[in-house]
């Protein structure tokens, strides 16, 4: 029987429809053959489509994109300092629109360093970790504004929200995700001795539920002591919850640990499959080198894995990642199309059932 | 004629003492055959005190600090999870009391990869940065607050504080310093993407500002992408200006990319002169290899470097870092203890005048 999965597209700005474009050939290859179908739309979201018709995000499009199965995500984003975009803002109005709207609350960010992969920072085998980056609050709350804008006593607010509710289901993910792993290693990270408020709350949510998995072990680092033991001793990361903001921040980081941000994929989940959950490379739109076939789509195939994944196929998943491995492991120093990595991680993928 | 510094020494917890202890000694070696005479004062505070007498930072304390020229600072932090800690919080009321009360708002943190130095991560000379962080506001103004903790419905909340002032005036001075480097580029970073409220005044007043330094470069980058341009091309900065708790995050990142967290100094400066500046190495107070003479105290001899600069006494803060700089050179891979490093130092020092 034949399943059809309905999947909304949104390359996106720059590199987006470039690396999608690659995601969505090998995801063609991967599922030939078997009895999955994929119904794709496209949304033409992002800057170039604000500057166009000055919309960023209209309701019915956000209402049609709730109605399907899952969403693959480009990037978004113009050229830096463009005047035309001073007073748009397509992270809030958009991506970040989608993660919240969409109860994204875990982001998923895995972390390994492939073999073939030459990184100076660490060596293969040392990297194999999963950020649990919280996704619907947090600094990234929207709170805030500005007093007396532009004069001499202008004063500006961010407000950090943070929930119980909101925590304890992202730290609850973490755990599970921890579960199935052969370390079964928690590393919360926070600002504790700082950020006072919302690290007792974190602090008291993360204890309260770890009495719950007790085969986990679990232990907590201030995220600027993360930041060096990522560089450091990566080994010692097995799966890491955090928030919104720390979150972003150690995932880029974590991005150029494990051989460079073109390599970095993500799932931005919703757990209770109330509304689809979204898969993206966490690299952003690079303008500069936009529509030149230069750009790694390997972060947005990768990207595409993690959705099969999501989707109950595992085993296709695998396949994905079994090809992407084999194909950084033979990839050496030359550097190739964006087209031409779709065609060698397509070449590399082991027939069906194999 | 001799003049008279007045030195008020904190050494703190943990390694704190072992590592002011050098810092002393080569300061003394320094400032000998000169005509300036440091007149010290030791304060006992830190999480020892705390747990001695229950006072965390008494209000006589402060007033007396103030009426110091410079402050020594060692690390402060009892062990981790002490549960007779659980209730203090010595990092928000004394270490970032001193820095909030005394008006420290250019917290200085050089990173330079010293040759000689071996890391992973960079060669010599590609790292040679100065990160200017704010110190008095932003994320860490401790706004914010729990509501019904420990209830299913808990809200905590972090209230990020920027004022047009408190931006300002470390935003001059980190164009101030730039004036003073050979390269003149200034890096603003932020994440004015997400953070819009409080990117937005940073914005503005860098912008302005920048006016006033046609010979400035400047540009500005996500906190997130600056941590992969960190390791990955850490060449490319110069002066860095960002937050109070951006700031933080990266410099323990630059830190690990200089050699080590070992060698990180760092100077909390009240650039105006009404309240004395503080001198403290970057990383903490390790209690897990206190006591061992272990703890690396050429961060905090460095310091000391630059509270000499931040007092009028450049040659001698030179002398103190061509004394660093050479014996970083002969030092090789064997471990030495505390003391021995400082005993290194101490004979590396050019005479006074050489
Ligand atoms: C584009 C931006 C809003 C986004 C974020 O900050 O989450 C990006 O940096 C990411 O990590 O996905
Ligand atoms: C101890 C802590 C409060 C402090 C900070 O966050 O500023 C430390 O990490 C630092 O960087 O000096």
């Amino acid at each position: 029987m034949t399943r059809i999965i309905k999947l909304a597209v949104i390359p996106g700005d720059g590199i987006g429809p470039e690396v999608i474009e690659q995601a969505n050939r090998v995801l063609d290859a991967v599922l030939e053959g078997g009895d999955v179908v994929l119904d794709r739309t496209e949304f033409a979201l992002g800057a170039q489509r604000f500057l166009e018709t000055g919309e960023t995000f209209p309701e019915s499009e956000q209402a049609a994109i709730a109605g399907y199965d899952a969403i693959l995500f480009g990037a978004v984003g113009g050229v830096p300092g463009d005047p035309r975009l001073q007073h748009a803002n397509i992270e809030r109005g958009l991506l970040l629109k989608l993660r919240f709207d969409f109860e994204h609350y875990a982001n998923v960010r895995p972390c390994t360093l492939f073999p073939g992969v030459v990184s100076s920072l660490a060596e293969p085998g040392d990297v194999d970790f999963v950020v649990v980056r919280e996704g619907t609050e947090g600094p990234y709350a929207g709170n805030g504004g500005r007093l007396r804008p532009g004069a001499h006593a202008e004063v500006a607010t961010e407000v950090s929200v943070n929930t119980a509710f909101g925590i304890e289901r992202v730290v609850r993910y973490a755990f599970e995700t921890a579960l199935t792993r052969q370390r079964k290693k928690l590393t919360w990270v926070h600002k504790t001795n700082v950020l006072v408020h919302a690290g007792a709350t974190w602090q008291r949510i993360v204890q309260t539920v770890a009495a719950e998995y007790p085969e986990i072990a679990v232990d907590y680092m201030h995220v600027d002591a993360a930041t060096i033991f990522m560089v450091q001793d990566p080994s010692r990361f097995d799966v890491i919850v955090t928030d919104n903001l720390f979150g972003d921040i150690l995932t880029d980081l974590a991005g150029a640990i494990g051989g460079g941000i073109g390599l970095a994929a993500s799932g931005n989940i919703n757990p209770d499959g109330t509304f689809p959950s979204m898969f993206e490379p966490v690299h952003g739109s690079a303008p500069d080198i936009a529509g030149k076939q230069l750009a790694d789509p390997t972060a947005a195939i990768l990207s595409a894995g993690l959705m099969l994944d999501h989707l109950g196929l595992v085993s296709d998943g695998e396949r994905l990642r079994s090809a992407v491995r084999a194909d950084l492991v033979s990839r050496g120093a030359a550097t190739r199309s964006t087209g031409a990595i779709g065609d060698a991680v397509i070449a590399q993928l082991m027939p069906r059932g194999a």
